[in-house]
């Protein structure tokens, strides 16, 4: 099993991105599975409803121990148990440390011994999707924003700042996500032939 | 502000005594306030739902991380604003020690700095009643348990020792609770003149 995440802001493109693999992957006769962060499973979707929910009066410890409580849930019911060749993360632990490490300058170490905590699996290839934050949000068609996207263009700034620190690992390739879609779709597949 | 917490497994009479002491203090002209955890936020009624519910498929971890993000919450919604002179705790962090250090064998220095993460304050007094598991659960009436409850007597012998464990710290008193009501009463009263 290999397991690839997606990171980035809002409006870089990931859905797509990922979609476009997972149809390649599934060409190629790969077994495929998707995952989004918070949720898919029932207790993760509970806690998503908790932290996106406007109206929710949340601190920024308690957001991030309520990630990482659906996160153990994910990997404990699903990544552990997974038969894919491949899992997809929209999104996994590097986005705590972006969010709510560089976002909400909670403590990069604390967040760092969560992960060893939850015993999260480490990706074996992980694209950084990045573009500036005005032009990420002039993409984004929706015009109701959650209670996480509702954070000024400064959290962003910072969030897009802490990306483009944590992608200075190894593990990491930062694609230009102001390229076209079919360019950033030929770029990951080359990033990973590697793992075919 | 003074932080009184009562600890204890099931059965034990804690909200019986929590009663009675509100009840004594209130008559003293103090302001009293009791929480119980998790809960007594309205996102922390909502983890509360997600850790009690016994269809919940929940790994310990989860758990653990969960009582933390409700904990969070009670402390930066609550415990810091609060205009008490007493705050009583029907549970508080050291029952995250018991249940899920001692009773789920998950780390105890992990769970510490949970503690110390989402800043915590120290009670300024805390009471262990103490029963066996046998007695505390003959005396609970209700049939249906929850999901926590529903977990086998060596569990709550674990968490029980554990409670012994972590009583023997100076915060502490441990009273007998297989005595009557009125003499644990007037026991926990001598203890609190101090702080009155």
């Amino acid at each position: 099993m290999k397991i690839i995440s997606f990171e980035g802001i809002e409006g870089v493109g990931k859905s797509t991105q990922i979609s476009l693999l997972k149809e390649y992957l599934e060409s190629k006769k790969y077994l495929v599975e998707i995952y989004r962060e918070p949720g898919s499973t029932i207790t993760g979707e509970k806690i998503r409803d908790i932290l996106l929910n406007n109206s929710s009066q949340l601190s920024d410890k308690a957001e991030l121990l309520l990630m990482f409580a659906a996160r153990a849930e994910l990997i404990n019911q699903k990544i552990n148990k997974s038969k894919a060749d491949f899992i997809l993360f929209d999104r996994f632990y590097d986005a705590s440390i972006a969010y709510q490490g560089y976002g909400r300058n909670l403590s990069k170490t604390f967040i760092n011994e969560l992960t060893l905590f939850i015993e999260c699996p480490e990706p074996n290839l992980s694209f950084l999707l990045d573009i500036s934050v005005e032009e990420g949000f002039s993409r984004k068609t929706n015009d109701t924003k959650d209670r996480i996207e509702s954070a000024g263009i400064e959290f962003f700034n910072n969030v897009r700042n802490g990306y483009l620190e944590i992608a200075k690992d190894k593990r990491f390739v930062t694609i230009d996500a102001s390229n076209n879609i079919q360019f950033i779709h030929k770029s990951i597949i080359k990033n990973i032939e590697s793992l075919t």
